[in-house]
């Protein structure tokens, strides 16, 4: 029997396996050499998911929100979501018809790409891993992998000959795996270009609240176009990544029509008590900028040290990312010639593993930044980057 | 721009357009008459979801079970399922590969037929409408409604000229919207039929522990067959319809490998704490048999009731099913000849609603059986069952 090519075709995404493999390879490298596999390879986060977001999932359940929910998502979720809107995305003018609740930000974009099942869109590179190895076979994409130059700035030029051809543009921003934080520029200019050319525009804002030095997340959902679809996600903002909840928010009323029969074919719906949580989670002000700032606080000082560190290891490459919680340094220097290509992406991936630092190496975001690894501090403390640095130094640094 | 037609073909169940209808003409029916609309079309429960499965969920979250959810299923979820098919359903031989975890009946129904994108199927007829609106449109699939008898017996030999052509029948027991539950006769004979000529049975058990009179459900997974994919729910079961929590299962682990990549790239998962609140409900045995016991007992209350209401209507067919909670009577001598098709359809259905009774008409589930109404009685207590016994008299008895 051959099933469905769209479904046979999805992968997991290497970061499971890798996850697999050191959880596999811990208890061995700690019974060498005494130490703690470091573990840098994961989106998880260490910070529990606030108290007060608790409490009004356990008050919903008790005040019997455990009926079926009301189709593509409950009024006090989509309320919630429009004041949040407004107030943190400086986004006007939207309405229940312009916002469905989703699991998380993966069922908004899965059923995003499958809206434009067959048909050609690009973004930039790296690309997150789930958009490769699932979404694409999913809805039979075609995708055409835009790189970003070596300092994770746009080649505007190239980008234009890639979007005058294609159905959609995906962009993530803050962005997995760089951290990179586009400007407002960056944003308006790719929104213009979409428009101009009739794409859309398909905006994964999952770090929107995750920011550095004053930097704010400029969302494109704020600009008054209709080619717009952002995909917002409670999971990394409110550690919630285990609630799957989420939102997509659309000034095209008839793609968040089409979003809500197809969360309603695939689900029946959004979890009624957990809709209940998320709206208190965004509209509880106090509590909400409590935990994002205690959040990003801790973040910060983990990307200084992580980034500290790793520049202060010669031939490392790395750039200090404005949001996310992500490090994408570049090893170019440090990987010997005369590999060939496989031996080549995964040289500085199995260093660091032998040498028990879990990463994943670039080849998992696409065709380019192969001489990269992913380093996620979004669950290491400070002494584990400590560790870690004191560890790459001594697999890196050459001696004299 | 032309979306994905396999989400541009799906439409709502119509159940839904019928209870908004009922939601706007209830207030103006007590208006006119002082007395309330009935609510009869609903698959929607009355009993609120039992304590100690709130409290399992409060648990699971106050001990940090808030995190991504393990691919495919909690292992504390999957060995409570597997538990419970060996116990309630006969089940043997199963393990975790057997089993994934989804969201609700729903998912596991859609990424099945999803499996089966643009192939043949078939199922009996009356059929649950939201097969016939959802899932066939979502994944294309070539449906052949095979009628019931009058008497909802099976017409076997039409049936076997039928599942020789398909890649798979949906078989629904207890049936929505008959009540029917098929017999181990019956079922057995449609497995041994599917495996004769290589279709796969994809079986739907939402309402299983709903059974009558000393019945009991006979589910297909029981049978050592490789082709067979059950999927089940605990909506029904627990009053859970809000939770979003269900599982399929089959022998044939490639099936299962598939749907769980099909979930992951749909959802990432299903909710944390839900799964580990809803291994609770499954293996608490004491709580779980109360719960089911109570909710049975009151159930086959309200189906004597509105049977024994019906029979006493002159020129109203209906069979006493043994099982869910709907009655589908016909009314094939009750409908004035001459009208056309579409009237006829909606004759009966809006002789209620014009009298304050909500029902869903024949038409939503199949091109069979256009002169019956489906009355659910899930959320209908019995002084509101005696009520509508009342009313129908009034409206379809001819005074002599």
């Amino acid at each position: 029997m051959n099933f469905d090519p769209s479904i046979e075709n999805i992968r997991m995404s290497p970061i499971v396996s890798i996850s697999e493999e050191a959880k596999k390879r811990g208890p061995d490298y700690f019974f060498k050499t005494g130490h703690k596999m470091l573990l840098f390879q994961r989106g998880e986060i260490d910070f529990p998911t606030p108290q007060y977001i608790i409490d009004a999932a356990s008050k919903a359940m008790a005040e019997g929100k455990t009926k079926y929910p009301k189709s593509g998502g409950e009024d006090e979720f989509k309320d919630a979501v429009i004041e949040k809107l407004a107030r943190f995305n400086g986004a006007y003018g939207l309405t229940r018809d312009n916002v469905v609740c989703t699991y998380g930000g993966q069922e908004g974009l899965e059923l995003t790409f499958k809206l434009f099942e067959g048909k050609k869109a690009a973004g930039f590179a790296p690309c997150w891993s789930c958009v490769l190895e699932n979404f694409i076979p999913y809805a039979d994409t075609g995708f055409t992998e835009v790189p970003l130059q070596e300092d994770f700035s746009i080649n505007f030029e190239e980008l234009e000959k890639v979007i005058k051809n294609v159905s959609f543009f995906y962009l993530n921003t803050p962005q997995n795996p760089t951290g990179k934080l586009f400007t407002i520029e960056e944003v308006r200019i790719i929104a213009e270009m979409c428009r101009k050319y009739g794409a859309f525009l398909v905006s994964d804002e999952a770090y929107e609240t995750i920011t550095f030095d004053g930097h704010k997340h400029f969302s494109p959902i704020s600009l008054e176009f209709d080619n717009i679809i952002s995909v917002f996600t409670l999971s990394k903002t409110y550690s919630m990544t285990g609630w799957r909840v989420g939102y997509a928010v659309s000034r095209n009323k008839r793609i968040i029509e089409l979003i809500r029969l197809g969360d309603y074919t695939q689900t029946a719906g959004v979890t009624t008590f957990v809709q209940y949580a998320a709206a208190e989670a965004l509209s509880n002000k106090t509590e909400s900028d409590r935990h994002i700032h205690q959040m990003n606080e801790e973040f910060c000082k983990r990307r200084d040290a992580l980034y500290q560190g790793l520049i202060s290891i010669p031939g490392v490459e790395v750039r200090k990312p404005d949001g996310a919680f992500y490090l994408f340094p570049g090893f170019a220097k440090l990987i010997p010639e005369g590999l060939n290509k496989n031996e080549k992406k995964l040289y500085i991936y199995n260093k660091l593993m032998d040498n028990g630092i879990a990463s994943i190496y670039g080849a998992c975001f696409g065709d380019y930044f192969t001489d990269h690894i992913r380093l996620s501090y979004s669950a290491t403390s400070i002494p584990v980057i400590t560790e870690c640095i004191e560890r790459l130094k001594g697999i890196l640094v050459q001696s004299p």
